[in-house]
């Protein structure tokens, strides 16, 4: 099985190591990875300058190849230029904090997965759900088996997983949920302050409130109660349901 | 009405003027777009740095706020710190370029109006279908009407238009199709340059073949086809076809 392996907090985090070396156990692993962090940077990709690419070694052996893009950027570009064959199978992660709920439109990591989905290749998008002291040994192991999944189970061509995993011992995590993604909206706050010029400036903050149906087919509830979530997430975004209501209130208008 | 207009273009670009000029005959507006262009950036939104504003004018009268961020973040921020209270309706555009198929995850604008739809309020995405000639009038009419009936229509919270107009005399367009998103995906190409110090460096082109079934349901066959393309994008990407199939695949596994 040939590993494409990239993430949004850059080719020197810690996530994409620990689930390098899992994936190495059961196949060929090409990393291409942002040159640093790129968090949030959603699906963007760069048009509007070129982009370089260096080659990176950990621990003294070569580890991958560091890209001056986006995470989406890392994909096409592996495609496009590094492999000779497109991969088996997209793993983008280990990300630092969870990318549940609307997360799933703000996340690089997300975006690494669903630009494996587009190119019709079986993908996987594995996050952390901490932002500190990140135990990534489980999520390694269960982000790797879930790339077997999603090689072989019939899911349609542009969905990919989002698997987000509780940073608990394995021994505390229930079990794996298959869900829904939560919709309940982040709701941005703005942080004012004043640099040194007597300037205004601002620092987004950002909260996703757990309310609406305690349910845990919901990846935050699931993840909230200690499963790992596991999340299909469709490339086509039409909402069918809404064709008719439109042909309609259109007729009236137009 | 009240109305938020953003773009990706940015606060100086001439479709957002455009559209401008056309929803002014119709509510208050208020325009909170990037400082400069911020064409690709998808839905990112800025996390790691700070957010800065300034008032901008155009032709000699106030015009607007320009915003040292993403069009995600210009909605986020606009919300939370220059309205009063919600808009009614959210506008992004007049983007310079159509925004069909695949080109929902990548667009600025497309994540514009995604961001007033995750926050609960209708929203509206309009792309002009040309890079060079724009004529931006015939789809500044358009948009302005469909941001009236995205707020009258019953489309589920979440759920917004996105809205293609070819770029044709309105003689030359053959009317309005409620489409379907395409799915044909956009293969990135990469042209390899060398930089005066010998390092080599690319740049990402990509095009979106006309291929699959010519029907002029889908937004990018009825816009090739002469029609304005509207179609309803929805905010939980869940694919629930896939839950069971899951479902039964981790069984055998886990």
């Amino acid at each position: 099985m040939n590993i494409l392996l990239t993430n949004d907090d850059g080719i020197f985090a810690e996530g994409i190591y620990a689930i390098y070396t899992e994936l190495k156990k059961i196949g060929q692993v090409t990393v291409v990875a942002p040159d640093s962090e790129r968090s949030s940077v959603g699906h963007g990709i760069t048009l509007s300058h070129p982009i370089w690419y260096k080659k990176v070694r950990r621990k003294g052996k070569f580890f991958g190849y560091g890209i001056s893009g986006t995470p989406a950027d890392c994909v096409k570009f592996a495609i496009g230029v590094i492999l000779k064959r497109k991969p088996d199978v997209v793993v983008s992660g280990i990300n630092l904090g969870p990318n549940d709920g609307c997360s799933v439109f703000y996340s690089g990591t997300v975006a690494g997965a669903r630009e494996g989905a587009l190119l019709g290749i079986p993908s996987v998008a594995v996050s952390l759900a901490t932002f500190i002291n990140p135990d990534f040994s489980y999520a390694a192991q269960c982000g790797a088996r879930l790339a077997g999944i999603a090689r072989q189970c019939h899911i349609p061509r542009g969905t990919f997983l989002n698997v987000n995993v509780p940073n608990l011992k394995v021994s505390q995590i229930k079990g794996i949920k298959i869900t829904r993604q939560g919709t309940v909206p982040i709701h941005g706050s703005f942080r004012k302050r004043r640099d040194p010029n007597l300037r205004d400036y601002y620092w987004m903050t950002g909260r996703m409130p757990l309310k609406g149906k305690r349910d845990d087919r919901i990846d935050s509830y699931a993840l909230h109660n200690h499963y790992v979530a596991v999340t299909p997430i469709r490339s086509d975004l039409t909402d069918y349901a809404s064709l008719d209501v439109l042909d309609d209130s259109l007729l009236k208008v137009f």
